[in-house]
Order: structure tokens, then C-alpha cells, then sequence
């Protein structure tokens, strides 16, 4: 296949990540970089931007690397984020057609997308579509998502830092809850509805001098409000201060939602059951059956957007997959997504491929059942091993005024 | 008066700061050095410590250097802290006789309380005490709170890096929740029930590229509901994303809690209103009447345990003030609290002077009207130029696995 010439657009979509603009940054300086690609086009809140020509010139935007350092460590989709989801691929469907029109007008002959599995859809129509209309140009998925949930791939980016802000803030609660000499129930609320991975990071926060958190409650095994009061009361039998770091999305037997099926009765004008997060829920349970001081914290969207505390593992490793993901396509790829590969060996090492977008796309990893403890309030060693190097190393900040400076898009200077 | 010579005590009590074992670190230091005092010794939980004797010999403990580093940048009462109140002084009182019987027990000489109104008032009584029974002791408190409601002193150590945490979430927050095209109001809840110091650094993330936050409500000006609505609509006029930062402890005209006064009309299987936190209950108000997308946030107990991101300015002046307290009692002072006094000047510069305890305890103070503006939904620049400084600087952070490293009393090794 002859290597296609033309532009690149580059698009972000789905929730954020401490490191998303890091991919968006490896992506821009390789496409500056090749022979191949002439405009490097950013789309304004993904393929939102591309259907209402929404579209920036990222090569004259980035006039300097220090710009693009800054971009390295901002959290949150710098060129806006969407969630759309395309209709299934068909010919003369209006929405491709304007799409493609588009990639035509701008020259596109190579479009990454930095996202997570419902971002692959995408990636994977518009390979079907392209093809399907034999438009020549050369579709790839650059992953991205704290939940750690795309199959094939090691892990994702973004997982990294999304850890080390919980293991820094669950290792910090725990601090903080031990300070009183008297018995207490400290519930963490962790993201993730389905896969426990986030969750699962809490346990890094235990150390030579600290067992906490000392129960662990993932989506992927069944939850049972009595298993979780006896587990504390075993706990209170050793400790006086028990840490609990539950997902929100945790179920019970038949795959209903805990915070839906547990119900405190309260009830809105009318009548209808409310519904409070998991960690509330879990709170006035232990409050009104243990009868010890409780408290539950929600860590909410910091836990995607605390770059100051983001892992430096993670931008590195965030940064040369949006590079990898421009080679891959010069190189001929389409219809793919970058993934990690753990290398074998003692010391932690990855190399970047890339895999069918179709093994990606609408799918979902959670974590392996041998790597939950049998009952079910525990991870394994090897589930801690596999975390660890994730989350090794800290940026270094740019700093103004105490705090850190991230990089805005200033819409006065979009070029159309 | 004649210096005295013997041992000394200090303790920590009330909420925790990321910083109050600086302060801890600071009188552990000047004491050891100190040609007065011999052995230098810690109260576990503060006043309950003593009434127990649970006394541990610090200069034993603390054998390196390295280990009273790690202290310094340590969250969360190190020796472990309590919410006390001790009774009205009075002749032969029982709890005033146990705590005396130890102080002699222990030939105490000085004692020095890390703490914030509260604690104070134990200071105050504790040196009344002393001087109606003739036993010479020199009784120092040592400020601490994150919520900067200490009168006297220009601010108090703990609130800088509470202040900075708030900042810098606030500021990724914001980007957090620019990524989506669509309209969106996010309410962030933030630690103060009477006095806004807290939830004013959240101005401190504006910066060049951003005004967010939009609208800051305190506890010092009378919250009306329907005011807020406007303002929000007012600002939804030229932005999408609205961010509001909020006290926990906003109050209607008549000094009742909005949580209170404002019911989503929840009610317990008893029939009784269900109270939730204050952003909660702003996020049901404004989904209700805008119809907009909207998300509360509780920073919670970070606000006060975020060692990770603390102020240096913050973590050297809590130690420089432990010290200077030792000082001050080597000198003969007793029944007095340590403050700060900002010099004037260009430059940002603090001078460390002690006040009598009775102008402290007890009293509580709040943010002055004049420095925040007159419809009560902004701040003023001066005071932001008062908190600008408090924030400066990134500690050195000890790391290991990719997490900071803490200290943590080893229970084993306490000795009486």
C-alpha cells in the first residue's frame, strides 16, 4: 500500500484523564514531525467538531515545545470532549456523508481518536465507512480512560494517575481517621460501574506500617449488605479505625445496583424511593446497624482530573502512544487501536502495537476473578504487582503563583 | 522571674491540619536543644493523653534526623488528637488534680497544646489552673486550624495548604467540567461552618485564562435562594460552564442553615425531612428550576489531610511558630497563644509574637464584610492579596512505590 499524504485531524472524545493531553501532544509533534503529513487539524470537541466544522490548525496554534510541554500536563480534553455515537455504517447516510465531506475539504488522509471504548466505535465505523466508499485515509484509536476497562491493552492511559491520586487520597483519609481514639467506619466511594480497577488501586495505599484499607469491594463479585457488617465487625475485633473503599457501581446477586436496592425509606413528594450515591448508602447502614461513628467520602471527578498528583509513568507512557499511534499510521494502519504490551521479566517494561479495532470496540475488561480474594472484600498479590508500576514517578509541574499552570484553548485564536 | 528547668509535655487536639506536625516537629526540635528542658515528651491524644498517662518519651523515639523530616510532612495529628472539653476552673476539681498529679509525675515544666479555639481553651484554663495552685509551668498554645478563624494572629498555620488543596482542585475541577459543549453548573461544597476563609482560597484558581470561579457564597452574608438562581442565570449568559463554590455553612437571613431551611422534600420512613449536605441540596434546587446539567462536589476531609499538595510557606511557618513557642516559654511565658503578624511592605514577611490566651479562646474569626462584595456572591482583591502568599511553595516530598511517604506512631515502641 503507497503511504498516504495530506493532513492529519486529531479529535478527543469521552470522559477526561490527567494524561489525555498527553496523547494529544505526542500525536501533534509526530504528525509535525513526518514527511507525510502536511496540517496537523485538531476537531473541537471530537467528532462533534468535524460535523460542524469545528476545526483548528494545530500546527500554527503550537508555535513553541514549551507550549506543547504545558499541553503534556494539563488534565482534561484540551480540544473538548463529546459523547456521540455514529448510527451503524450505511451507504448514503447523511451524518458520514458530512463527515467525509469534511475529511475531503481539510485533506484529512489520517484522523486519530483519543478515547475509550465507546470512542472505538467510532474509530470502527468510520475505518468500515472510509473503506466502504474507498476514501483513502488511515483510522486510529489512541486509548484513554481512568476505568482501565479496553481489552487487549495492558492497561490504559490515564489508569496510572486516576491510582496514584486514589492510593495518595485513600492513604492520606487514613491518616486522617485514625487521629481520635475512638471507634470509627470511614467508607470511600471509588468510580467504576462495572470494572473494579480504580477501586482495586486503594489497596497501594497500604505500607509497612499500614494495613488500610482494610476491606475492598469491587462490581465484578456479588455484594451482600450482611458479608459487609460482619467483615467490619471482624475488622473492629483488631483495629479501631476501618477503612472501606467500595465502587460505586457494586451489585448484589441478581446484578441490581446496591444504592438501588438498599433504600433508607426516604422517599420524595411523590413517593418514589430516593436514591443516594454507594457510599452514602453504606454509611446509614453502618450508622443505624453499628452504631459507631461513620462517615463516607465521595472522591467524584478528581479522581480524572487531579493532574497534580499524576503519575509519571503514566504521561510518558500517554505521550509515546500518541506518537506510536502517528508511525503505526504512516505506516499503513487503519481501523486500529495502540495498545500496551507488559513485557516478561522481572523489571516492568511495555512495548506499543497496535490490534482490530473490532477486538476493542463496545467491549469491556474487568478485573480476573483469581485476582479478588474468595471472599470477596480483598484483592491479590498479584493484582497489587500488576498495579505498582503504574504509578511510579511525579511530574514536574510548571508552578505560577503556588499553583500549577495548565494550558487553555484560547478560542480567540482558532483558525477556521 | 526565674527560668525553669525540667521536662516538657506537648499535645495535639482538634481536627487535623497537613501541617500541625510541623508545628509538632518545630517544639520537638527546639526542645531537645533547649539547655532547660531534659526529656521531651508527647501527650497521645492530647489532653486524654495525659489524663490517662498516655505519655511517650519523644527524644527517645526520635533517634535520626530523617525520621522528624518525614514528621514535618506528615498529615494528621502525629501523636494523635481529641475533641476535650475541660471543666471550669475550680478548686480541687478531680480532672484538674489528675492532670497536675502528672504534670508532677512527670516533672512537666512546659507545656505546649497544637490546637485550634478549642484547644485554646484548654490552654486558658490550664495556666488559670497553674497559678491557683502556685505550680510553675509555662503553658504555650501553638495555633492550628485549616479554618483560619483564630483571632489576633494574621492567619493560622494549616489554612495555606487547605488553601492551596482548594485551589488547585478547584482549578482542575474547572477543566474537568469545560470539556462537554453543552450548558453545565457545578457546585463545589467546601469546608466552614461560620467563617468562609476556606471556600474564599477557591478564587486563587482564576488565573489569566479562566474566571472560574464564577460565584463564591460565605457564611458571613445572608444566602437567599432565589439570588442565587440569578446569578446563575446571570453568568450563563456569557459562559457555559458556571462553577460556584459554596461553605458547608451558608444561613438564610434568619442564621438558619440552607441545608436546613431548603428540603428536596425527602422525607424518613418517620415522616421527618431528610437533610442533605449543602451542595446537595443547591444541585436538586438548581436541576429543578434550570434544567440544566448539574453536579455537586464535597472536597471533604482532603481539604484538611491533602499533605501531597501542601504550601511550603505553610509547612516552614508551622514550624518556625513550634519552635518560636518554645522559645517564648524558655523566656517565661505562659497562658499565651503564638500568632503571626504580617509586616508591611511590598513583600510578604511575618514576624512570630505571643498573645494573652483570653483574647483567643473561645473566639471565633470570620472573613470582614468589607472584603467581600456587596451582593455577597464574589470577594474582594485585597482579600485575595491576603491569601496569595499563604499558598507559595511545594514541599520536598519523601517517595516510595510512587506514594509520599508518612510517619506513623509505632504503638510498640511507646514508652512510659
Amino acid at each position: 500500500m503507497d503511504q498516504l499524504t495530506g493532513n492529519c485531524l486529531i479529535g478527543q472524545s469521552g470522559g477526561p484523564t490527567a494524561v489525555i493531553n498527553a496523547s494529544l501532544c505526542g500525536a501533534i509533534q509526530q504528525s509535525i514531525n513526518s514527511p507525510l503529513i502536511k496540517t496537523v487539524y485538531g476537531a473541537v470537541n471530537g467528532i462533534e467538531g468535524v460535523l460542524n466544522e469545528h476545526i483548528i490548525d494545530l500546527s500554527a496554534y503550537f508555535k513553541s515545545m514549551d507550549e506543547l510541554e504545558l499541553l503534556k500536563n494539563t488534565p482534561a480534553a484540551f480540544l473538548g470532549s463529546c459523547r456521540y455515537k455514529l448510527p451503524a455504517v450505511e451507504p448514503r447516510n447523511e451524518i458520514y456523508e458530512k463527515i467525509f465531506e469534511m475529511f475531503k475539504k481539510y485533506d484529512i488522509r489520517y484522523f486519530f481518536y483519543i478515547g475509550g471504548n465507546d470512542s472505538m466505535d467510532t474509530v470502527m465505523k468510520l475505518s468500515d465507512y472510509a473503506k466502504s466508499i474507498s476514501y483513502p485515509i488511515n483510522i486510529i484509536g489512541i486509548p484513554k480512560t481512568i476505568d482501565n476497562d479496553l481489552q487487549i491493552t495492558d492497561h490504559t492511559p490515564g489508569y496510572g494517575s486516576a491510582a496514584k491520586f486514589i492510593a495518595t487520597t485513600v492513604l492520606e483519609i487514613t491518616k486522617d481517621s485514625e487521629v481520635y481514639d475512638v471507634d470509627s467506619v470511614t467508607i470511600i466511594e471509588i468510580m467504576g460501574r462495572n470494572a473494579g480497577w480504580l477501586t482495586a488501586a486503594s489497596a497501594l495505599a497500604r505500607n509497612d506500617s499500614s494495613d488500610s484499607p482494610d476491606l475492598i469491594y469491587l462490581p465484578e463479585v456479588p455484594f451482600s449488605i450482611e458479608n459487609f457488617m460482619n467483615d467490619i465487625k471482624e475488622v473492629q475485633k483488631r483495629k479501631r479505625n476501618v477503612i472501606v473503599c467500595v465502587s460505586e457501581g457494586i451489585k448484589d446477586g441478581s446484578g441490581k445496583y446496591i444504592c438501588e436496592t438498599i433504600s433508607s425509606g426516604l422517599v420524595d413528594v411523590f413517593g418514589h424511593k430516593y436514591l443516594g450515591g454507594t457510599g452514602k448508602v453504606l454509611e446509614d447502614e453502618v450508622r443505624s446497624r453499628l452504631k459507631c461513628k461513620v462517615r463516607s467520602i465521595e472522591l467524584n471527578v478528581l479522581q480524572r482530573c487531579a493532574a497534580h498528583i499524576a503519575s509519571l509513568t503514566d504521561i510518558n507512557e500517554a505521550y509515546e502512544i500518541g506518537k506510536q499511534a502517528v508511525i503505526a499510521a504512516e505506516n499503513g494502519a487503519t481501523g486500529k487501536m495502540m495498545v500496551f504490551k507488559r513485557l516478561p521479566g522481572e523489571d516492568y517494561n511495555i512495548s506499543i502495537e497496535s490490534v482490530d479495532i473490532k477486538n476493542i470496540a463496545n467491549k469491556e475488561k474487568v478485573i480476573p476473578r483469581e485476582w479478588i480474594n474468595e471472599k470477596g472484600n480483598n484483592i491479590s498479590r498479584e493484582l497489587i504487582n500488576y498495579m505498582k508500576p503504574l504509578i511510579l514517578g511525579e511530574p514536574k509541574l510548571t508552578m505560577k503563583d503556588g499553583l500549577p499552570v495548565y494550558l487553555k484553548l484560547d478560542r480567540k485564536e482558532e483558525q477556521n
